[in-house]
């Protein structure tokens, strides 16, 4: 079955998804910068669940970077559950949702609009009940998920970010945005390598992952995939919160995986890294060329130059293919996780 | 050593140190409410890290709830490593620190004053440079804090965010945060319970903690007092994330713990915690009268009708008697957490 996984499908069909979904929206994009302009959003809230939450969490990070205007994740149950009126006039609220139907989402988005927000969904589903409730769409075009764990949805919805950023600010360039389809097959090109790296790690329990600033998300991502499909109880955490106490707890047996991108990020994550491997600690470093990789037990590294702040979804690929094809080493289905075959039986 | 470790003298001398707190700046929460309605806040930004962060999680679902003014937890490094120029005009910005001396922390609060916030420093601190870096000080009067494990300080960081959303709302009464030392002081009854409630959990290794809304802070801080002092593992879940997915990986041995306070979020809890009983699952529930608990292995409820808005600091406290008490039938010392000691020994 080796390689034939529908999530390794999907992780493959990223450049084509991100190319496709980028150049429908493109224009979009440059429409909504006029129709922000006039706007002036002073506040952005970002509403989602589960996979799309570390969408959201990477949004936060790229959207006040970026844009300079402050940004809340919303906590769903202020909105559902107590029924707070928020004053949300000139905030732009963005419900993030593959499928368009989280109930929770949508109780947010519909309850913002009232109370005087601008909406916008994030969906792979033109046909949602988020889509039809939201006074614009930007649609993640990503085909199908058929696979359970979401890979190219997670992708598109980072891009359809970008392009809101894109919209708000100056930080981010259509142009740049252009070229990560190319970025995300340069990443795509360490399978072979990332099929020989996992072997390593068949008999691992535990693992932790750690990122900053704008990969943050990727750590939650990395590490949600790692429990989904290869249920390797996998801890994420912030480097600066790492250093304050956990760092305490890795030994030999227990593998610290880091983002390390060039840029702001490069020199606090450096350290961390060359710290760990002083104290004999097992380390994986997932990095691009252009901020050279300090001294780890493995590295992982893109044969490309990725400007900071375009690295998040090509980064995210090595550690797609290495859940896949780990799940795939210790014998698993990566497109049945086991959470949900258990949902199902269990309740 | 039963019963005289620091961390159980810092958690019994709360009710004190609470009503030492309020009676000193209850005056200074009114003179706020008048210089907040002048300026009319349009954000409220949280700032801290560690034990404060708990404190900054219960503060966002408090503010807006019960204010209406949309909140956002600041990412430190947004400030420190992107120095991103924010939009924080009309913004009040807020910083929570025991120490006071959290660099991270302080370095947001200047650069935010900077871009046009507002600052105000919560801190045990009063000769702290967060204390003399912000435009107004929320002192905590917790006294010296000797013990690890922070419980007092917790408990009046949660106080001075009362005081706070008292100043920038309607939600929170004065004479409301007035009683909540008296219900502290019922919690604290429960001490020769829990002592005997422990003994059960002498071998358990790994936790679950959950709770939604106003107390899904004090799972992660009930969470970090069970690693902290007890080296159990313990993850933290919002109700709603929980019944997604990690509900499946229940097994008998795996203990769940739920903080089910009257109001908004009661049903929810309610619900999970019947179908966790009926699953088999090993549960103990943290309540108190007013809102019936449902079936659970175990209970500890508070002997108070606590309106649900107050319910956080009171609820805590048996959190953090068990948390205290477990260590000591574990021949383990609170007052030394492991990590802290490790850190000093390894690095």
């Amino acid at each position: 079955m080796r390689g034939h996984s529908l999530m390794l499908q999907e992780i493959s069909e990223q450049p084509e998804v991100l190319a496709r979904a980028f150049e429908a929206e493109r224009n979009h994009a440059r429409a909504f910068r006029e129709f922000a302009a006039r706007q002036n959003f002073r506040l952005v809230v970002l509403v989602a669940r589960g996979t799309s939450d570390n969408a959201a969490l990477f949004g936060r990070y790229l959207i006040e970077w970026t844009t300079g205007i402050p940004v809340s994740l919303a906590a769903p149950s202020i909105y559902t559950l107590y029924r707070a009126r928020l004053d949300l006039k000139r905030a732009l609220v963005v419900g993030i949702s593959q499928s368009g139907e989280s109930t929770d989402v949508n109780v947010v988005l519909r309850s913002a609009r009232r109370q005087g927000a601008y909406t916008v969904a994030i969906t792979n589903e033109a046909g949602s009940t988020m889509a039809r409730l939201a006074d614009e769409v930007f649609l993640v075009r990503a085909g199908r998920q058929r696979s359970v764990a979401a890979t190219k949805t997670y992708a598109g919805q980072l891009l359809m970010l970008y392009l809101l950023a894109a919209a708000l600010g100056t930080g981010v360039q259509l142009d740049g945005v252009a070229r990560i389809p190319r970025w995300v097959e340069q990443a795509l090109a360490l399978r072979e390598t990332v099929g020989v790296l996992v072997e390593r790690y068949r008999y691992m329990r535990h693992a932790v992952v750690v990122a900053r600033g704008l990969n943050y998300a990727n750590a939650f991502e990395f590490s949600l995939k790692l429990m989904e499909t290869c249920y390797v109880v996998a801890e994420r955490f912030s480097a600066a919160d790492f250093l304050h106490g956990p760092i305490a707890l890795v030994e030999r047996d227990l593998p610290v995986f880091l983002f390390i991108a060039p840029g702001a990020c490069f020199r606090t994550l450096e350290r961390l890294a060359r710290r760990l491997h002083r104290m004999g600690a097992e380390t994986l470093l997932l990095g691009s060329r252009g901020a050279p990789l300090p001294p780890a037990t493995r590295t992982l590294c893109i044969e490309a130059r990725i400007p900071e702040v375009y690295t998040p979804i090509p980064y995210i690929v090595p550690a797609q293919l290495f859940a896949a094809l780990l799940a795939e080493t210790k014998g698993l289905n990566p497109d049945r996780p086991r959470f949900l075959r258990l949902v199902t039986r269990t309740l």
